[in-house]
């Protein structure tokens, strides 16, 4: 082992490809079923909203995907990350274990979302795409694609849930920054959008509504394009950056990790830093352990059910096969809102389902009480959803203490908490209080997950 | 020349000495005086605030100063910083200058700051001290002082003027992250605070007044000591970790600087890039333009006399030789807060009165437009102080352009603007305006400075 703190690679090993867990999967993915027919989607139902080389991305079997020149020059604002040993959080632990942290909160919006936001950005443009719609919700996947639009030199349009557009102005002017356009979704711009305003002229939005309203645009202009940050498997595929640098940087360190650990809202921080060592093991025929973390206010893969459902709640999307809560379910309002989707990536869920994975909830307090230990001894503050990954990170350390036992632990700290404040103010004032999900709405949720979930 | 836009040095090129500008200065510093008896101070004047070695620091003319292990291996959660090209920059404004500038924004708090922030909780802590106190205006300070407390385990004591305690939460909520604690001054904790707050219990407190109260509790105890964040020698002294590594990655570029850019307030992030290089200049002979570059509503290079004054507004400090708008003198409230100090570092002043530097001021509104170009550009959304030398580069690289000339322009990129982003939304909005200084409230700031400032 090395006697490091941080394990930082050359600038040259950025990765030349990004790694595809399809090709090795036991058993391949369910296919995506389009609503109307019950029938798999073809590229041909997905290339009004994406360009043809992300919709090939989707759907490859192919190992490796060549990462363009392009992109990894862009990469290099930020890549590679540092990998830390936590030394300091080990001492305080009194652990004998090994721990681990890839740090992604060293790009330019603080977290992962750059990865696939500067790729997908990349192959619009390619395509002679003009402008890009999304939608957010607390501002950090907007943000990341209008950091990759200016880059790029295309217009992004942002829907922004327009509580958070009103309550986060600090995410909205980020993304003016980057010049991109934001608005307050439900907006007047689309029928989905006037729709829901015409109804309740007071609505303070909701993802739902926003994918609506940035899918509506998209589909109705050839030279615009929808972007999506997690889920999907092209998005899972752009993240593998994360994992294949923090394996050279524990071969670096001399060491092997025995647990892997993320945090899961869509699943795209989670799946790019294991999916490279899980592709690993299975080639190999050896297994790590893998936890998957997420809110017990928002239990997708601890109490969801494996099931077709749409992506959204306004059900424009196709129909994935995912762990789901049920696309009508409604999280509480939890700090780590990147953690607050009622789905999950097909991949993660996949690989759920397939015993390849442990999933973990825990509470909101204890995660921050996580997060302020790590901040204390590491010096960085986590944003509140990577806070679910330090935690688990520190049970797993505890229990090692316990046992005796010397295990190492990898997590991604998948970004950095300084546009988060407010719920670290909010938790030291003790006016933050843990959620239990709601058995009786995740019931009904449940009930109404369509049809085909039946087959 | 290299090709690539990020010169990164590995990790082992971290300085192992501070660079002392006092040993290759053509006339030494003017001495610092004592306020009663107008006689140089000594080391014994400042041991009540600040431990030996940081005293010690202070006066030496030693050039090299050796950066202790545990000091070194703090710095390598961050450090090296990247020195980037600003390739993107440099195509939008068509010029053939070359531009570079060294980002010390991926420091756990967002700046320079911790630079000294934690050679200082070393020091301390060597010499058996258990609590740093200091003040905070906007809170950057604060929170990296705090950052340096936890990791070398001092306790830290944070006076934040009033109005910024109640209007900036997220930098006080980090400092309580880091186990700080953040004191709204003027406090009751303290004779000077208690004294304030009886003559009007309404007052939302000033800086003087913070620091008065910081020195008062280092002063009473033995086992407590003060921490400054700018303007002293020492400070300056650690800040040269900027300049020396810019240094070396501007050899690995291929490259030399014929303009370095820096933005002033109390002078620290300024010094830290260029005194290094001006050492060199000094001893062979050779001669780099520097631009110092500060705000037309604070202009203490600019418009300052160069005399001896007080630190603070509440004259506690001993009297300093530097460039000052005196110490009464309130400017107006712009966005960069670091920027909004009467005094500067006594060596920048030293240098300015050599002619060894150009001081420029620019407006408000002119430097926000220089940052939202950066950020569309480069990708990094600077902290407002930072759009300061964003502005002064961007008009050197417009004159290469008129003039059609190729010189090489590197600045100091000391922040990132993730807590600003309220400045932002205000220079979008439109709301933001410009402020001359005041030219009767300087001049009666001016009349007021101690009478040894005529000897």
């Amino acid at each position: 082992m090395t006697d490091d703190t941080k394990i930082q690679l050359p600038d040259d090993r950025i990765p030349r490809a990004w790694y595809n867990i399809q090709a090795d999967l036991p058993q391949p993915l369910a296919p995506v079923l389009h609503p109307g027919t019950g029938q798999p989607v073809g590229p041909g139902d997905m290339e009004p909203l994406f360009p043809g080389a992300l919709v090939a991305q989707e759907m490859t079997t192919e190992r490796e995907v060549e990462i363009p020149k392009p992109v990894r020059d862009v990469y290099r604002l930020w890549r590679p990350t540092p990998l830390y040993r936590a030394r300091r959080l080990e001492t305080a632990l009194q652990t004998p274990a090994r721990i681990y942290y890839k740090y992604e909160g060293v790009s330019p919006t603080g977290s992962h979302k750059p990865n696939t936001a500067v790729a997908q950005a990349f192959y619009n443009r390619e395509a002679g795409i003009r402008r890009l719609t999304t939608e957010t919700g607390a501002g950090q996947w907007g943000c990341s694609l209008a950091f990759a639009g200016t880059v790029f030199g295309l217009d992004v349009d942002v829907y922004m849930v327009k509580v958070s557009y009103r309550q986060k102005p600090y995410r909205r002017a980020m993304m003016e920054a980057y010049g991109a356009r934001c608005v307050a979704s439900p907006s007047e711009e689309t029928q989905a959008g006037r729709t829901v305003l015409a109804q309740d002229p007071e609505t303070t939005g909701s993802l739902g509504i926003a994918i609506s309203e940035a899918v509506e645009v998209a589909a109705a202009r050839d030279d615009v394009k929808y972007a999506l940050g997690s889920v999907l498997n092209h998005v899972l595929l752009h993240q593998t950056v994360i994992g294949l640098e923090a394996m050279e940087q524990m071969a670096l360190a001399g060491d092997s990790p025995d647990v892997l650990i993320g945090c899961t809202g869509g699943g795209s921080n989670f799946a790019g830093l294991v999916l490279p060592f899980l592709g690993q093991d299975l080639r190999r025929g050896q297994r790590t352990r893998i936890l998957a973390v997420e809110p017990t206010a928002c239990p997708t893969l601890t109490r969801g059910r494996f099931a077709y459902d749409f992506g959204d709640t306004g059900h424009y999307t196709p129909l994935m096969k995912m762990h789901t809560l049920g696309s009508t379910f409604v999280p509480s309002g939890i700090h780590a809102g990147g953690l607050r989707y009622h789905g999950m990536a097909p991949i993660v869920s996949h690989l759920a389902d397939l015993g390849l994975l442990e999933a973990h909830a825990f509470h909101q307090l204890e995660c921050f009480e996580a997060g302020v230990l790590f901040a204390r001894t590491e010096g960085i503050v986590p944003a509140p959803e990577a806070n679910h990954a330090v935690r688990a990170a520190i049970a797993e350390a505890e229990r090692c203490r316990e046992e005796g036992t010397q295990r190492v632990i990898l997590f991604n700290l998948c970004g950095h908490g300084h546009f988060d404040m407010q719920a670290y103010t909010d938790y030291f004032a003790g006016s933050l209080h843990d959620f239990e999900h709601d058995d009786a709405s995740l019931r009904t949720a449940l009930d109404e997950l369509p049809e085909v979930a039946a087959g």
